[in-house]
């Protein structure tokens, strides 16, 4: 089945420092059998003296071993680029230098201050991680806004503020948001009038041109410094949190030009949003600042619990919605989520959540992004809109994922994929272009989505609003009115550009700038949900004798609020997309503030789900996971098959399996079998004849103590006998062997061969294995490895294991 | 080290029916090595036939293997009472019958509609929990509400309006709270009037009498009927969620019993809260619905979802806050909650709180329990004094712990145990006798609450709001003004209500009723916390020109609000006495609407658990389940000892390991060991003197089995060898044997005996394991169960192992 065999049990899993030897260590009195270890420095130098080092009264023995460890061979405890991390290994080291740190914590004050400082460190780096988020995603905003008002115009006056500032800064007391006199238009500047065939044509190739030049700046510095930093980061965190390492990816220069990137991107106008990215901006800073503390840089397990903080930061960055950030982090992004990453995510979405209100990016005092001030009950037969529009999120959803895959498909197999600046550039030209025009999407993307989810009260003179009504004051409540022309005319405005924003979005999701899907879906829901909501308030004013609204809507007051309607259809969609269920309700209700509508937007979401589901069981981030190959075993699919470990084991049927004996191989054998066969890792057994096994050693650990043992001790030739138990049987003839039983793991995870394999991938998923060893009756008879398990799953579903790339 | 050797592994686990046995049932083309099973309906019959059922044409041949199995041994999937799940198990199990019905989903209709069912059954069931706990907390909440007013007086023309009804059933256009002439205190009843010495004799010992009353119903009905409807029950579906069994714990009479002394303990005014039983009643409802979908009523693993989601609507419904009842069900109730869990629970607590909102028993238009109307700024500074009330809190809420804990110790081992309703009548008389002077306490105590909670607005006329400044008009500004003599009064009545709230409640807690600690926490906090809000104002008012309050408090408008205060001061004491984070911060901020206070809460919340877990681990719930001997390994603490699997074994050193051997055991052998022995379980290998492990069978299934065959077949006679190989040698003597292997547990969870404990603590918390086997070099040493791992967790602390009572 397996076309290249060498390939097979290749996990460099399982330390070169097991927490059973570390307890040898520590614990030199305890008289477990077979534990009478060597202490890492006099590792190989001399069998004879093998306990040297072991007076239990020399109280750091343990914690000096521990040490020379570390400084022995750097680069313990990591991994190489593109594989999977050993969850259990890592925590159970970080258990031990925790144990070493309590240890030593009363001997004197700098190790009692250390110790509170290991202490705190975690909660002080979600602390920094959730106030310098905050602050970068102040700036993100400011700039974006600025930026974006660029492509309009300019203030004259101070050219750093954007429109809405430029506006404050004039005494005008009346702005309605299209005129003020602060602010010059480049029509303005170039031929002094606003209006005209002129005007018109100067506004829309100005703002072409300074879209391409967004974008093309954006490209070219995604493609020059930090390739990683394109597209949402999503998929790729999602990846990393379950255990899989990509180096640089959340780098200080994915950083720096993510950052900058979606700045330009979102100015350029292009159908995307910059929540998403920030999330991997946030984890860029988590990672970054993880270095800091060595506690969380120096342990990949430990790392991922400040990166599962940092995308809940990202979040609440994004929306203004700390709540819903955890719970995005619990329920989409993280794999492995204790409480207390719980408690210290919610902190740090706070803090950030703070910061990010301290700077006040939106410029009004509520730090959400959309507040509504509606504040409507709504009607139960209002239920029925609500989860049509789910229905219909999830159908454009599900839609969306496949067009979008299968472009990503073939950009990637094409010759598409190797001018990834031309595509920017067309795809940037063709929005620019085409949007203009249509003012509703020439309007930001987050502005539009405001105004949709808006009501049309008395200061509100878009177009939307123009219904038959007027307004004697502020205060009054708003009647239920006819729509003027003004609707008529915005609905088919609005439809356009709902058929516009669908198609360019599947084109724009996947090219190589930064770009987020949360607010092109929003906007694409909106417009549905505010069409949908226009259609249900006009049949209410011309049928408010159906039963269905007499309740309500025979006070003459407006019963039905369209902006209610586009907020559910922006869920819905949201939801179509992402599969995101809880954490979505709650960012959509943190988000506008709406506490009342959370049962209508989880109707809505529920069917969007279920909809969805029932056409493509990922949403669009597992799609991409899959298309990329990265080995994420999800902790929501449920495995449904009958197969046993027996089934998956390697070596199949007729292939050889490369183990260890523990006391008859030599130097040569070990040294040749290193050298014929690529795994990450080999079984230790009894006796190849018996196999029973006795532990695993890890390729790298081995090479690395076979090279030491041959600098540092000159008896060691290629006749020694590589000893892997506990004690040199007494009569030794031949050379010194060479005893390697401290790098062994002598306490492997084993399993039956009639273990299902719905048990195997829950304890794969549980415990964060990297490979499994499959036993029966005691006899070694094989291995499985994550990739295993994820291309047999693959293989189940009738798909290509052989997509499935990494382990 | 143990005295009772006999009662080491006694673990029932591990199925009849294992489903790598169902497995080979359903796929018997597969041609896994050693599992030529018979189906069970041809169990002990005839060894020569034992691929009769095996036709792999036969369709359905697995599944009526399947139905066959459950037909013949009643209780299968049952466990006995105070025992441990097998969580791998219940699973398998489940996920077997789900891939039994989408199998034979096409070939019929009815298939069809019943794989239909099955899909929706868990929605539906959440609904229903959602919908019928929904009612019951409204109809208690009416319930409470009424009985308590009965105590100071009766509405004569509908003795079924509480006070608030009735005065609303008036056409007085002014109702202060006080006075309304509809409703009739008693002195008014009996002697006509209402003032004197006369009618507050009158008064005062009808309310002694009616609590004394309602409280002595109450621990009758408790005594009589339901000894499980007494106590909050927290710590009880804690342990039940996390696998344990105790039956009858979440019933029917369980469920009417407490609600009905849930509502009678409140009314007898006793310091106790309805919160927390409202938890118990819900998952008594989840309980009890669960038995109308078999895939949840069958099943202890499948049914756990469903009391997880049950847990969330009980919070749902005490507070009015879905998201906080679900981050409660996350955080503090559930073991093991699934994404899916997640987004049902969610479901089921908004349906809960949609459903009361409707009731609506508070009678106002928000559906929280204390909703606050103010809306200013907290100053930075104030963040001080939150912080302070963290620590306050966290000392208090551990005194309580530790006080009360050491009350209900006395009360087990003392004569006092013996004499429940005498102690709830002592108690309820001391309460009421003392309560009823001080209008704080004489006030139910969720009024009292909302009372400190609120601000001094122009409507408030309590004592607490006399401060010396005047309103010109409802909505004008609240200025900063010096306090009144009625605020020192009700500053000293509020001392004197804390000291004795804070000594009632330690007493209360534990008496046999049902009583929760929510509310009277909030109330012991709210009380400090608005002591000290109300010192800070002064503060700030005699001294408005130091820098700290410059900034806010020079406009003259009150800065400090509090109300504010008390809300901070109420989540920090239950934040000490819990131990809850996030989730009671969302708790309290769905409580009040309080969107603003988000930060404080947290910064109160947690400084109160540091400071309270600095003194002692356990939140209030995790102590009782100490006191109570309950198997509950908490997935919270960390296992942080360096003892090896070794270590912990059984059979420790020169005890007997009774095992079985797969094919050298007669008949009369395995009945004399099952005589001879109470374990609940036999692990089977090749020989004794190999010790090479073949499988696991438990002391139930082999009992079971022998009996059968015993009846069955006659050519069973104690010489027969019981064999578990899956082939019978070839030239066989002597009686025909009798073949088990299908009763045997072909893949049990191994572990050698190097696994660090911590590793082993992780499998049984991530497994939700009963009992690993430890094996060395493949061959069998012993084995260890969750009791295993309690009792050695309880001796690394210096506590009592033996106060571990069940497995």
């Amino acid at each position: 089945m397996e076309t290249k065999p060498l390939n097979r049990h290749d996990s460099m899993s399982n330390p070169l420092v097991r927490p059973a030897n570390y307890q040898a260590l520590n614990q030199p009195q305890s008289n477990t059998t077979g534990t009478s270890q060597m202490t890492h420095s006099s590792s190989s130098d001399d069998f004879m003296n093998s306990e040297a080092n072991m007076d239990p009264n020399h109280q750091s023995s343990g914690s000096n071993g521990m040490d020379s460890e570390e400084q022995d061979f750097a680069g313990i405890g990591q991994y190489d680029d593109f594989h999977t991390i050993d969850w259990q290994r890592d925590i159970a080291r970080d258990r031990m230098r925790h144990r070493h740190i309590i240890k030593k914590k009363k001997n004197s004050i700098l190790d009692w201050i250390i110790s509170g400082h290991d202490a705190w460190s975690g909660w002080l780096c979600v602390f920094l991680v959730g106030l310098i988020a905050g602050v970068v995603a102040g700036t993100i905003d400011i700039g974006a806004s600025w930026m974006s008002d660029l492509r309009f115009g300019i203030c004259p006056e101070a050219f750093w503020f954007n429109k809405e500032q430029c506006c404050w800064s004039s005494n005008e007391t009346y702005y309605d948001g299209d005129n003020c006199s602060n602010w010059s238009t480049w029509p303005k500047v170039f031929i002094n009038t606003n209006v005209g065939v002129g005007a018109y044509i100067i506004s829309y190739i100005l703002y072409v041109m300074w879209s391409l030049l967004f974008a093309s700046l954006a490209a070219s510095l995604v493609m020059m410094f930090a390739p990683y930093a394109c597209g949402s980061g999503i998929p790729e965190i999602k990846t990393i949190l379950s255990g899989f390492i990509i180096r640089g990816y959340l780098g200080k220069w994915t950083l720096l030009i993510k950052s900058l990137g979606m700045v330009l991107a979102v100015s350029a106008g292009l159908s995307l949003g910059k929540e998403g990215p920030l999330v991997h901006v946030s984890c860029c800073i988590g990672n970054i600042l993880s270095y800091l503390f060595p506690k969380y840089g120096k342990n990949e397990a430990k790392k991922r619990e400040i990166l599962s903080a940092a995308a809940a930061v990202g979040v609440s960055v994004a929306f203004g919605a700390p709540i819903g950030g955890v719970l995005f982090s619990l329920e989409e992004a993280s794999y492995y989520f204790p409480l207390k990453t719980l408690w210290r995510s919610f902190f740090a979405a706070l803090v950030a959540a703070f910061v990010l209100r301290s700077i006040n990016p939106f410029g009004n005092e509520h730090s959400v992004l959309f507040y509504v001030e509606y504040n409507k009950p709504w009607i139960f037969i209002e239920l029925i809109p609500f989860i049509l529009l789910g229905v219909i999120g999830g159908i454009i959803g599900s839609l969306f994922i496949k067009f979008n895959i299968k472009w990503c498909r073939y950009r990637k197999t094409s010759m598409l994929g190797q001018y990834p600046r031309l595509e920017v550039l067309i795809v940037t030209l063709v929005t620019a272009f085409i949007a203009y025009p249509n003012p509703y999407t020439r309007l930001n993307t987050s502005n539009l989505i405001y105004l949709l989810f808006s009501q049309c009260g008395a200061s509100n003179n878009d177009d939307l609003c123009d219904y038959q009504r007027n307004f004697t004051n502020v205060n009054t409540a708003i009647e239920i009115a006819a729509a003027g022309p003004g609707v008529l005319k915005a609905i088919w405005l609005l439809a356009l550009a709902l058929i516009f924003k669908c198609v360019v979005t599947v084109f724009t999701f996947g090219i190589k700038v930064p770009c987020g899907l949360f607010i092109p879906s929003l906007a694409i829901g909106s417009i549905i949900g505010r069409l949908v909501g226009i259609a249900m308030e006009q049949l209410a004013y011309n049928y408010p004798e159906w039963a269905v609204f007499a309740g309500e809507c025979s006070t003459g007051e407006n019963c039905i609020t369209p902006g209610l309607y586009a907020m559910v259809g922006a869920a819905a969609v949201l939801g179509g997309v992402t599969r995101m269920t809880v954490s979505l309700v709650v960012i959509m209700f943190e988000l506008t503030g709406g506490v009342r509508y959370i049962v209508p937007l989880m109707a809505a979401v529920m069917a969007s789900k279920w909809i969805g589901d029932a056409f493509g069981r990922e949403g669009i981030y597992d799609a991409h996971i899959i298309l990329n190959g990265y080995p994420f075993l999800d902790s929501k699919e449920e495995f449904s098959h009958t197969t046993l470990a027996h089934d998956v084991m390697k070596p199949s049927k007729n292939e050889e399996f490369y183990v260890m004996t523990q006391d008859s191989m030599t130097l040569e054998d070990v040294e040749q079998l290193l050298r014929e066969t690529d795994y990450n890792g080999f079984p230790v057994v009894v006796s190849k004849q018996s196999q029973y096994l006795v532990g695993y050693v890890t390729r790298r650990d081995l090479t690395i103590a076979i090279c030491q043992a041959k600098k540092t001790t000159e008896s060691i030739v290629a006749d020694s006998v590589v000893l892997f138990t506990a004690s040199v049987p007494s009569p030794w003839n031949g050379p010194p062997p060479l005893r390697l039983r401290k790098i062994l793991d002598l306490a492997p995870i084993t399993i039956t061969d009639q273990t299902p394999m719905e048990t195997v991938v829950d304890m794969f998923r549980k415990l964060g294995l990297r490979q499994t060893l499959v036993t029966h009756n005691g006899r070694l008879l094989g291995l499985i490895t994550k990739k295993d398990v994820l291309r047999h799953i693959k293989q189940l579903e009738s798909e290509d294991p052989e997509s499935v790339l990494f382990n």
